[in-house]
């Protein structure tokens, strides 16, 4: 689904709350024309963030279509408050987006096309209500077919929840193609859903089908791309959600992996009593799971300093993560991902014949 | 859901193709008055299977109920055809079940709560219809809390799907309580949820909840049993299916595993072009992969010789396992469960105070 220009609802939010609003703005495609802020009508993006489009910020969806003269493709909800419920406060920018003619696409729990009022105001306006956590209905088991397809498989994987292996998998893709290699992302989460305009939610499917959902986009693209690059999620560790880490993993079916970590996490967010083991671990474990189904070895690693305010601080730690896991290594917040396409390139001329 | 008195439907398919049917005959606590298989009509269940309790067959639901005086709690569904389908064949002993006040029971991909007539008349007759693959709502993520339990917990953890880790788990739980060990299975299959009348079918929930809908039943009974045994699903190297055997392990938080495979298993069932790894490359992978979230070792091995039958030649291969793998093995079919119960024992008497 391409929307070309969009609307981003981000009310009493943006920018540091707004997620999802921020991704589609830095990564996506999309052109913003305008995101709904009630705290901060008037201002500008770049009041707040500078390096990603500007663009204005206005109180409703009526004053964002008055800019643009009518002519908006899309309202995005771009923040998830905990819980993932529907705001009320948002009713009337969604109703005044539907019945000027624009769909709806949403990351939230909350499933705006089993909410009855919306649904029957998007029949008579023949827009659609695009919920991208509701997972598509003809998902399967995998076959094991994800290392057919032409393009090389990049994954990025964890040490944990929320350590930006969306973010590196972006960077990774853009650093890529400035180097001239055909890459694209392969989204499996709300917000990497929300940038690309398709994908599936994996931690939204059914269990059986977790590495089918994942191969199943493989299989769509991956000949024709010389790379991808899936977005990885939670890790092989974490006492919740490593089931939807390993089905990506065996699903993907990757050649190589990258190694995304936070400088400073030593336990489990959220579940504190769980420390992390030592990266050298996570080397084995991510190798020796994947093996037996397609042999892949990390090529390089990702590491968010977003806790470390000093550049050359940051540099030291990127440098110290780096050795210690034997890879090229980067920040691709603060340095862009081209060690890391060092790394890839590298891991993947080295190793590639093992497909 | 308890019941006493069921009659089970196996229709041409009694009993080489009604593993759901013998599974429940053979370990579940209620008395199966009979059988339905028109093929098999007028034979009794021992006539086909002389070491489970006996019973007629009988053609329809009709007669069965009839033999019973109409004291006939539940009629379950004892088969299930490749893709999971209802067949017409079966609807009249389904509508006579209801019409007589029995709950029915389903293991089937075809829901029967979403068939309109039999809802429509199962809510004049006040009976359950029971999908026991469709998961219930209040399913979550894990806490991670599933060692806080009293009870010990062990897991069956397999080479490859269809191996008998189900079986393996209940004879092990037969084998405990023959030595005074208060231990419960904890199903997470849809056949073992019919033997035991409640449990989560794990490979149905939403990925994200795998682990959280083992951990539920764990916290649900764990305080009342000295030992639990969690059945296992997949393998953790199933090009499919791994997710679900990852979410397991990390939900579980199993103090100890007992390693299932098949003698002569060498690639994975229905994926065959991908080979099974060794067996120290499994014990090493599901202590690896269970320890940062709680330490568990292998402590006992279950081997599947049903291919061999020659009685010597399979003892041969088990004593050739239980080398192997450096624990004791049995073949739970054939020898009983006591070896591995050793194991169970001696593994968690010596690995008990890590938790």
């Amino acid at each position: 689904m391409e929307h070309e220009r969009i609307v981003i609802l981000a009310h009493e939010e943006f920018p540091d709350r707004a997620k999802t609003a921020l991704g589609v703005m830095r990564y996506g495609t999309q052109e913003v024309l305008s995101v709904l802020d009630r705290d901060h009508a008037g201002e500008r993006v770049h009041d707040h963030v500078p390096d990603i489009a500007d663009a204005p910020i206005v109180s409703s969806f009526e004053e964002a279509a008055e800019a643009a003269d009518g002519d908006v493709d899309a309202l995005y909800i771009g923040i998830a408050p905990i819980g993932g419920g529907f705001e009320d406060s948002w009713r009337d920018d969604v109703i005044a987006a539907i019945e000027a003619g624009c769909d709806i696409v949403s990351g939230l729990h909350y499933f705006l096309s089993e909410d009855e009022d919306f649904v029957t105001l998007a029949a008579e306006h023949d827009v659609r209500l695009w919920d991208v956590r509701e997972p598509h209905e003809d998902l399967t088991v995998a076959g094991g077919n994800s290392a057919d397809v032409d393009a090389d498989v990049v994954l990025t994987v964890g040490t944990d929840c929320s350590v930006g292996k969306m973010t590196a998998s972006l960077e990774i893709v853009e650093a890529a193609k400035e180097r001239g290699i055909d890459a694209a992302f392969i989204p499996t989460g709300q917000t990497g859903i929300m940038i690309e305009g398709w994908g599936n939610p994996i931690d939204r499917v059914i269990s059986d089908f977790t590495a089918g959902a994942v191969e199943e986009m493989i299989l769509e693209v991956g000949d024709d791309y010389d790379l991808l690059v899936v977005e990885g999620q939670g890790s092989i560790v974490h006492p919740a959600y490593s089931a939807v880490t390993c089905g990506i993993l065996h699903g993907a079916m990757a050649d190589g992996l990258v190694l995304c970590h936070e400088e400073g996490r030593e336990v489990v967010h959220g579940y504190e009593s769980f420390e992390l083991p030592s990266l050298p671990s996570y080397i084995d474990l991510y190798e020796s799971l994947a093996d037996p189904v397609h042999e892949a070895s990390i090529v390089a690693g990702a590491l968010n300093t977003r806790g470390i305010s000093d550049d050359d601080d940051a540099a030291e730690a990127v440098d110290a993560y780096a050795e210690m896991i034997g890879v090229p290594g980067a920040d691709p917040v603060r340095d862009g991902a081209e060690a890391i396409v060092d790394g890839i390139v590298a891991g993947l001329d080295s190793g590639g014949e093992t497909r």
